[in-house]
């Protein structure tokens, strides 16, 4: 134990110096600094910081008034819509945890979440009416939660499923609430179920702290101004939308809902709110600059993206730097709350040949502001490999933004933070700037005649070739090799070229072990956050071997 | 106590998790992110982060190998010159505590810090040479510290005083040094006296997590863009320079170092290196705004200004507006880390009047990103007063960003923060934007016939006046109305006026109970951060009373 000085004694926490971290303070700012400016635009739909605060407190009252408190858990199956932002306060306001729910999954998955986490209410939207029917039915009687619609006049048609509506419920809860920040700044805040390929989803406890943390941290990352208008490409069921309804609330930004990505609703959405920042998976920054030019006519701001999710095609880093969309690269996982790493761009990267640049600046890069650190280390032993560019390790995370672990899960929670650091799962290398690189996902490296072959290289060779929207490199079992690499490609709208162009386009660039054998051509299968499901293109690559 | 939840279970702090918040990580950071980007300029100096950081952990080096560890205190007498940067991070990764001292303060009061901080060393600038010999000598043997001769060439000649010179210290320390974050956020990092005017000072102590806060929460208020080169014009021992040594790590940008306030250094020294940003007391600003316009020939880009100090008069603040530098007005003291509140600016002001403008931005506005609340109470009763802009009550402060109390004073301690709230003994009223004015300090208030005046009321309408420069009221003894005001008005460069046309200036804006009864034509005492020194002249009223 540490001795007692003089800078000890008399000097306590009290209520005037100690305050719960939690991003809660944020909305409660920007509704008296800037109570008049619009937090959220949805469809026709124009509402302020003090009426979002006075909608999240009415939240907040009518959960406590049915019963919701500390460490229950309030489900949502929303997509980017104006309850899924108040969701994210009035829900913690009660003490209660926000589960977002992945609104691509299954019925089984769903309802696996839903007994697992034991919600107590669910807010729901039409347009998954169909599968949230299927899952309720799956619960046992006594364990269903209340069910509460979330109407929306942009939603598709579907069933009502629910007790009583959102603004039903709403109507039953106290505008001026008084709430309370939690005694704890550790206490949980949400709740994420990752989408695991095997086995039963984990769910991911997040905190107070650490969402109050993040959220800073991508104000001071970005350089995020006062005011900024953000566009929801990224869904908010993914990581709290990496903490951005918070970060919103920080700032006092515009939230522009949108219920689905699809380029012909975004550009008219950036052009009609003057639109500054975005996220997203790389899919969306390839539909992006993919997209007809005349989308984009009349739009003259610049756009700024963080882009995530696996490592982005060079192509796509490219892609957007030509059609003057500002890319960010952060890295991050639902466990650190989403961006927890950024490729920081160095002043002399600016005067190097795009192409230069961009591999530059597609690397998973350093700490975010106020995340502790990221280090590629060997997961044997626990020290740090060679920063050499060469040397492979396994990513570790270490910082505030960290979660308290999976829940009801003390194995699994164990096993991530064995060795006092944080395990991705993710192989990388350390160059010897201090920047991380993904080679690989343990699970999708390929190991040809006992050498490593980083998929990602091979696919953003692949993605360099004109003719190429997207690829995915997955191991093929070979009898004389033990695994080769098999491309599957996903051509641009229009182009067209062949199976032994590309392999002679690899052969330019890498070593001969690394081309691939066999090139397909698909549509690729993607998550609902755009990543390529390569667990899918596996199993095809396995059942097609078995038959030749 | 409240119940164990799922959400408690198995889900523990640990080191992947939990760090404590310490403005150190912010210098390894940039040191790893921005190694070579220059850190601090001084003279010829040119200093990188990586640079930098190696001098930090020698000083922590050295200064552990001496012996000083946890709770230890390391004073000192320096001006804004690189080793005061380096001991805002050497010093606490030791486990020491900082304890900058005011530069132009009497031997006697140096002496009395530090007997009653208990110094183990003192770091000196030979400047100050002649006060701190006699400083030393009023101190017991026994108590004396180490004395540490900081060698600045850019120094005025006086007798080195130490055993060693700080480059020797340094030369004793390892650039790897492997220091550790305290063990608790909760420790102390910083040891500020703040200047009372009668009794003894109360020394400020501060805690890692608010210097951590305080100085991201600069970043996110004033959107400080990275890599900005920022000048010290605000004195380092002042709240630590408002935490900008920790906000200039978090940002990796340039410091540029300055011995003394004059603007025929200030100016080329914004030239030579692109300074953008800069704080001080509004006196500050008034050199800046009077100096010689020759001075700023060539100067391009645009100046970016914190506030703070006292109200600064509308003038002032329309003065920087005429120039072109875009003022921020923030409000603090030294038990809030320097800056708490900031009158944050609407979209709707830009279009009024500069007056008008002037007035609203001169409030001293809305708690600061990252602090809890600001708030204006009735002192006797803990309740909110009106906010209508008239009632008047005092200023509290509430978050994380507030000090842990007065070193070796709980009585002070306990008075300081009674009801839950940090006193700061200003009186102000609450506007109903939730904007605070101070109107007054406590004992600077006017209590004529009864009736309460504002010193800083009537300040403000003598300071518009064309050949008024700065003002001071204070109060009268006098037989009738108890007190009335009496203002001290020092003119601008060359100007002229007379007694009877200011009271006829104050005629025409104020209530008649509040226009000055005198005016007396004087140079104005400033302290060392540019308050005027209102005791000062309170004493020569009351004297001069005395004697009519």
């Amino acid at each position: 134990m540490t001795q007692a000085t003089a800078y000890d004694i008399g000097l306590d926490k009290n209520s005037a110096n100690h305050v719960a971290l939690s991003p809660l303070s944020y909305l409660a700012r920007s509704a008296r600094v800037f109570p008049g400016r619009v937090a959220i635009v949805h469809g026709n739909l124009r509402q302020t910081w003090a009426e979002t605060y006075a909608r999240c407190r009415r939240l907040a009252s009518a959960l406590a008034l049915r019963g919701i408190g500390r460490g229950d858990t309030v489900a949502a199956m929303l997509p980017n819509v104006p309850a899924m932002l108040e969701a994210h306060f009035g829900v913690p306001m009660t003490g209660a945890v926000l589960n977002t729910l992945n609104t691509r999954l299954d019925a089984e998955a769903i309802a696996f979440m839903l007994q697992h986490g034991e919600a107590k209410v669910l807010l729901t939207d039409r347009e998954f009416s169909g599968v949230i029917d299927k899952a309720l039915a799956m619960l046992p009687t006594h364990g269903r939660p209340l069910v509460v619609d979330c109407e929306d006049e942009l939603a598709p048609p579907g069933a009502a499923l629910g007790s009583l509506t959102y603004e039903a419920l709403l109507a039953e809860g106290d505008p001026a609430f008084v709430w309370q920040l939690p005694a704890d700044e550790w206490d949980a805040i949400a709740l994420n179920y990752t989408s695991g390929t095997t086995g039963n989803p984990k769910g991911v406890v997040t905190h107070h702290r650490g969402a109050y943390l993040n959220a800073a941290s991508n104000v001071i990352s970005w350089q995020l101004p006062h005011h900024a208008t953000y566009l929801w490409t990224l869904p908010m069921f993914h990581c709290n939308g990496w903490c951005f309804p918070w970060t919103m609330a920080l700032i006092a930004g515009t939230s522009v809902c949108l219920r689905r990505v699809d380029p012909a609703l975004i550009y008219p959405l950036i052009r009609a709110h003057h639109v500054t920042h975005l996220c997203g998976a790389p899919i969306v920054y390839s539909m992006l600059i993919h997209a007809p030019a005349t989308l984009r006519d009349g739009i003259t701001q610049k756009l700024h993206g963080l882009i995530a999710g696996a490592a982005p095609p060079i192509a796509v880093i490219e892609g957007c730097e030509a059609a003057g969309i500002e890319l960010t690269h952060v890295y991050g996982l639902t466990e650190v709350y989403g961006p927890a790493s950024v490729c920081a761009k160095q002043a002399d990267w600016a005067t190097l040949p795009l192409a230069e640049r961009a591999t530059l600046n597609g690397r998973q890069g350093v700490p975010y502001p106020l995340q502790e650190d990221v280090t590629v280390l060997d997961p044997d032993t626990m020290q740090p490999i060679p920063p050499d560019g060469e040397t492979m390790g396994e990513i570790f995370f270490r910082g505030n933004a960290v979660m308290k672990g999976y829940l009801k899960n003390p194995t699994a929670t164990q096993e991530a933070f064995a060795g006092g650091w944080f395990h991705t799962g993710d192989l990388a290398v350390m160059y010897p700037d201090g920047y991380v690189k993904i080679r690989d996902r343990s699970k999708d490296i390929i190991i040809s005649g006992g050498e490593n072959i980083s998929s990602i290289e091979v696919e953003d060779v692949l993605c360099r070739h004109e003719a190429v929207m997207l690829a995915a490199v997955v191991a093929q079992p070979d009898a004389r090799w033990g695994e080769v690499p098999c491309a599957f490609v996903e051509l641009k709208p229009g182009a067209s070229t062949t199976e032994q162009a590309l392999i002679e386009h690899c052969r330019a660039s890498l070593a001969r072990f690394k081309v691939p054998k066999r090139v397909e051509f698909i549509t690729l299968p993607k998550t609902s956050t755009g990543k390529i499901q390569k667990f899918v293109l596996r199993s095809q690559v396995k059942s097609s071997s078995a038959i030749e």
